[in-house]
């Protein structure tokens, strides 16, 4: 890893408005990445990534996440052949979050499962409670191409 | 409260493609909320639930979240006056986030620096490392009304 970060200065008013990035990892050393396409901005997934993960990202244009169940570093598509080729990354006011704004390659899957996106189910709630239904506006397929 | 969440099933299939809305809380008791504007889609914040924030989200119809540096719960909003109505309310695969449509009152201002999104920065990379600069998209400043 050639990147390096520094620490987040203490002046808050430097961590939000400046133009260093000093991204805060938390206690296990993550920041959470949102992840959305960049041709409609339909959010695909949430991931985490690792300083490592971070350098690499930026390094080499393509999302790296750290896994937290597998326990590694994981470029994504890797296996599926949905890589995703970065084409704008951002932080938020406090620097603990990342959004990155990618084109998906292969199938267009994004989701384990085979979708488009991880959040193909709506929250349906009622006096009945709470339940779950999937989408019917193309989150539930990979998007045609 | 009077909304509660059922634990997650053990099985995965259940997990990912049931009807129950089973969120699976980390050690702190939290999920992420990824909050996007109904209207146009654009990525606002990123924010924090417990049990008792998600169940006021779907009881009220307003976005509750945990402030995890206040330590409390909190509707976005209550003093900004930019208050989120949720339009719509998604889980993903395995249930550790839930995506938030939402229209914006007052100002159409979400991040506490007065800005329309939290994510007003983009993250520059080259040879001499990585930097930001403010967009030029209108994340920088409240949308028109």
């Amino acid at each position: 890893m050639s990147v390096t970060f520094a620490p987040a200065p203490a002046d808050k008013a430097v961590l939000e408005s400046g133009t260093g990035f000093t991204p805060r990892f938390d206690v296990n050393g993550l920041i959470t990445a949102v992840v959305v396409h960049a041709r409609d901005g339909a959010v695909l997934m949430l991931a985490h990534m690792n300083a490592e993960a971070l350098a690499r990202t930026l390094e080499t244009g393509i999302a790296h996440y750290w896994s937290r169940s597998r326990g590694k570093l994981w470029m994504k598509g890797e296996t599926s052949g949905n890589v995703q080729r970065v084409v704008e990354m951002r932080t938020d006011c406090d620097q603990d979050a990342v959004l990155l704004r990618v084109e998906v390659g292969g199938d267009n899957a994004t989701c384990h499962t085979g979708r488009r996106s991880c959040f193909y189910r709506v929250v349906e709630f009622d006096e009945n409670g709470a339940r779950l239904s999937e989408t019917t506006d193309g989150m539930a397929a990979p998007a045609e191409t």
